[in-house]
């Protein structure tokens, strides 16, 4: 495939991992990186090392170094809180107003926009998109979002995508994204679907204070909260519940995109979908194996369960953002191919 | 995604298979099916459990009531040597001196050609797209092969494809085909893929005597025979060699397309992938579960590796017959698109 340029929305966790693991993939080229605060643009790609260390060296040695409870260190990182916090603190970035707008002002020169904001409230991103939109951006939107809700806003902007030139593909991280993608493929021996049981293991292992973006949003799915107001709750609360948890947190039933996104590309009803999973925050191991499970009907009357696994030594963050640049990777070419609308991952596998 | 016409070119065990499962799928609508001495077209849709019960009917239940050996019945199957024999058996067919040129002939109505055909010599499905090309036409076309060598001989072609517009899909059953695409998306979590092993359990539920050409095809893996002198067995030749394996044949390390389908699409080295499995002619259940592991090394260091396994109880058929189906969609997709030359299975997957 010809060479492909992106920029990343968010230098989080998720927005610094994609910058990482794209240095390791073939024609992807990364040319702008954003945050609230700032924004670096490079047309001949990024001096990816240099970004990560200005805006994350630090905190990663201090987490290795406290055994990755992250407690002690919650307030102190440099890229969340120092004067030169976020992507600013690279000498490839400067402070902005409007970062995301400097970004849309050369979309035309940026093949892919990787939405890497996990954390804030639920329209953003479609919100994001319309501006993208309005700016005159004809190429690829890509986010890793887990919220089922948010894929129906997106589904409304269709017509507007479809007539803009956008290519917008929805939940392309670890769950959704890379197990949805397995359930859509796991299912190809069956004539119909009756169930898919998701069950993802997380360790974290670069601690809480790395990835505070992906614990809020993690948080959110639990009973007691929603994405408002986990949105809401202060670092120390955050610390609190996982406390409150002894760092493991157990979910059940999630509200979880994959449900929808099986759905839309014919895999199965949304209510045969069930996602659950476990998060330990302060063990580099993985709580449980990440598994799915698809139970289907043969053409030949027989039941069965195919079944995908993911190696326990895999972290989320490989999980998360090799499968993202490749669904990236395939919605350009989708794209190129003049291919407009909503997309989710399974909609880019092969057909039922 | 919109109404898709398609043809068999072969009414064996695949194409059998493929216009049964076909019914399950939808927007899928078979339009024509051939042998060496008949073809039968219908653009209104065939009737497929016409087609099925006169072309398969008798055999299948006379495998069902001997054990599923096949041996007793092996020369009185109406199909193959009766008068009738093939695809004429049908009320929708009629004896042609060249069924496939009378497809060729109608490939503008044909969105897909699905060539069901694993026992010829190697260059048989090259070839057969050379007279397609002549032929003027601009669909796609698609194989279940196994053999790498034909890779080769159709990847030659690619500049004609390209120029008359074919999307060419090759390898696209189980292994290669599933199995392929299972371990292209299980490679997402990995920076550096060093082992791909793909092992098969085949237990054919069907017996001998309803998959001749898989079982044929399968005898030419074994070191003593390549496919020309697998193809001059005769048939008790053939059920010689079973019996001599006691109906459990093991292979090793074969010449199978996953390899290069594999290398193409940038997974990982064709040395690095290894294909195996145990065949039991004799019994419904598989002797070994299928499975894929790919091993690999994450942006993060870790070595790890990624599994999927098929329930036991689907056949063979049914891991053959969908995805080639799934394949045979998504290449249409790609066919409307412009997208034209040769595809293995993991190249209509997300990129790397």
């Amino acid at each position: 495939m010809d060479e492909i340029t992106f920029a990343v929305l968010g230098t989080g966790g998720i927005g610094r991992r994609a910058l990482e693991v794209s240095q390791h993939k073939d024609a992807l080229t990364p040319v702008a990186a954003c945050d609230r605060h700032g924004v670096a643009v490079d047309f001949d790609g990024l001096d990816v090392d240099e970004l990560l260390a200005a805006t994350e060296g630090n905190i990663d040695s201090e987490v290795a170094t406290d055994g990755g409870t992250g407690a002690a260190t919650a307030e102190s990182g440099v890229k969340q809180h120092g004067e030169d916090r976020g992507v600013v603190a690279s000498s490839q970035a400067r402070p902005s107003e409007d970062a995301i707008q400097e970004i849309i002002d050369r979309g035309d020169r940026i093949d892919a926009v990787l939405l890497a904001l996990p954390n804030y409230e639920h329209d953003f991103i479609p919100r994001t998109a319309d501006r993208f939109v309005e700016g005159g951006y004809s190429g690829v939107m890509i986010d890793v979002l887990k919220r089922s809700r948010v894929i129906g806003m997106l589904d409304e902007r269709s017509d507007a995508f479809e007539d803009a030139g956008v290519t917008f593909i929805c939940g392309a991280g670890a769950t959704p994204g890379l197990l949805t993608g397995a359930a859509a493929l796991a299912a190809q021996s069956f004539v119909e679907v009756t169930d898919v049981d998701i069950w993802w293991g997380v360790g974290l292992k670069s601690g809480y204070e790395d990835n505070r973006g992906t614990v809020r949003e993690d948080i959110a799915h639990l009973p007691e909260y929603d994405i408002e107001t986990a949105r809401g709750l202060s670092e120390s609360e955050i610390e609190a519940i996982i406390d409150d948890h002894d760092g493991v947190i157990e979910f059940e039933d999630m509200e979880h995109a994959d449900d929808v996104l099986l759905e839309r590309a014919g895999v199965c009803d949304a209510d045969d979908v069930t996602v659950g999973g476990v998060l330990d925050v302060r063990n580099d191991e993985k709580p449980t194996t990440t598994t799915v499970r698809v139970t289907g009907r043969t053409f030949d009357g027989e039941t069965a369960t195919n079944t995908f696994q993911l190696g326990d030594e895999t972290s989320m963050e490989a999980n998360v953002n090799g499968p993202a640049l490749g669904y990236l990777k395939a919605g350009v070419r989708r794209n190129r191919a003049g291919e407009y609308g909503v997309f989710g991952p399974a909609d880019l596998l092969p057909g039922f």
